[in-house]
């Protein structure tokens, strides 16, 4: 049984549901640069960058008011687990973003809209998860959802692999997708680890 | 000191011991995939499938139990990581014969046989070790065995990647069979994870 | 509040800081490296293995002292993440090497020589901060300057990449170098994540 929390502890709740808000923000802009020509990119590439930075802003400011508080809603080091995992989901899709502007990669190929997919869809189902933290009620059908993600875009990932190495690209140019791949699915890696995360402290708080 | 468990709890430890057959199942599915022809590993692929499925199962299982028990052997935290380690060994194995069945790779370089006898090594000791969970004695030679064989692993694995990077294979044939060759380092290293987790729980409650 | 400590316990401090001299002995063998011949190289991964060697030995001693020891300064987990964090920043480092000797690879781009200064200061700032474990003050800007060198690390990795995949080396050429790139880019995150498990320590104790 968890006691009701004062105000103060509440706001842990929302640090939490904003800090997922850049997810959304994040994926979105990723699906944007799939369909934009190269200096639209550039351009996205530096909203993505902000929107990193402001994901970074909202993470120290969950550390700090760990730091801070006395009583806290679940483990320290279980929001310091959950804070940077989020950060993590942020840090590999901008890298992605990054990494497609920086090769000068142009089209790219079906999969990768299927992985961005995915991922939308998982920043979406955390942002949404988010809130259901302060009761810890209708967690599992976020990380079940999550999960199943997971394992579709893990489908995808080989066989773009499979694709990129049985096409006739040449080796930089399969090297320099299968990085941008990797990346994406390094993200959707990142939201399986937070519905971990989530998992694991609804199971020690039940 | 630890209490005397109900037999309610003590079947965690069978469940664990369920868990790592699966991995010993997986490991001798993986070296019948080395000296199978293109169909047969097609079949074997699938019995991979089931297995990696039927390991699922019993981690999800382990996961119910958790949430459902009042009292468990140790952490629930340390439960759940445990288990969702043992998870992962079989995931990465699944992953590497999908790879390469996906990727119609014909014969394997010999280093790919020294991995997989490190993995079938690994599952037995896992699979041996998980009964001891109950009384906590004789882990040590475990784990430390375990750390020896992901060593030798390593050795296998940089000279794989050597002679591969070194011989006259055209760059795709390479870039598919380093990822086969990483998908089993990656096995092995999680092997050591779940000797890891076990190192950790031995320490907290000796 | 944290009680005064035993002269026993005191000694944890002394063996993580025995551990973290180690990497500034390993980043200095590194530094040595890229300035070095193909013969003079090789005795350099010799004396590599060794440092390898010993950083092992402390952190056996560190788990060996955390399971005969009654009292520990903080969680005995937490002290085994940290000790295991810390070899594995000296294992990434050691595998570059070995792999730099074992690709024969020549002149490393100029990039490699930046990854190798950022790795050099995250061991000389984690030498440094290992003493103030003690008292746990201070360490917010030991772990803010690491996450600032991993940023910095990060840029000098991507733009690696891109210059190797936009150079006119061959494929393989480019695989080994960047097989060594993504080891020196490892190490700079293993000590990034020993700066969280000190920040995660220094959360739960403060």
């Amino acid at each position: 049984m968890r006691f009701s929390l004062s105000p103060k502890d509440t706001s842990f709740y929302d640090l939490f549901s904003d800090q997922s808000q850049h997810l959304v923000k994040g994926s979105a802009l990723l699906t944007q640069v799939l369909g934009a020509d190269t200096s639209a990119r550039e351009d996205l590439a530096r909203q993505m960058k902000d929107a990193e930075h402001a994901a970074d802003e909202s993470t120290h400011e969950i550390m700090r008011k760990v730091n801070s508080s006395f009583i806290t809603p679940f483990d320290r080091e279980d929001i310091y687990s959950l804070a940077s995992n989020l950060d993590d989901c942020m840090d590999h899709m901008e890298s992605a973003v990054d990494r497609i502007v920086l090769y000068q990669i142009g089209q790219l190929p079906a999969g990768v809209a299927s992985q961005v997919e995915v991922l939308v869809r998982m920043s979406e189902l955390t942002a949404e998860a988010m809130p259901r933290l302060r009761s810890m009620k209708d967690l599992a059908e976020y990380w079940i959802e999550i999960n199943r993600l997971e394992n579709q875009g893990d489908q995808v990932y080989r066989r773009l692999l499979a694709e990129l190495f049985d096409g006739d690209l040449k080796a930089t140019a399969i090297l320099k997708l299968k990085d941008v791949v990797e990346g994406l699915e390094h993200a959707i890696d990142a939201f399986e680890t937070v519905a971990h995360t989530v998992e694991s402290i609804a199971v020690k708080e039940s």
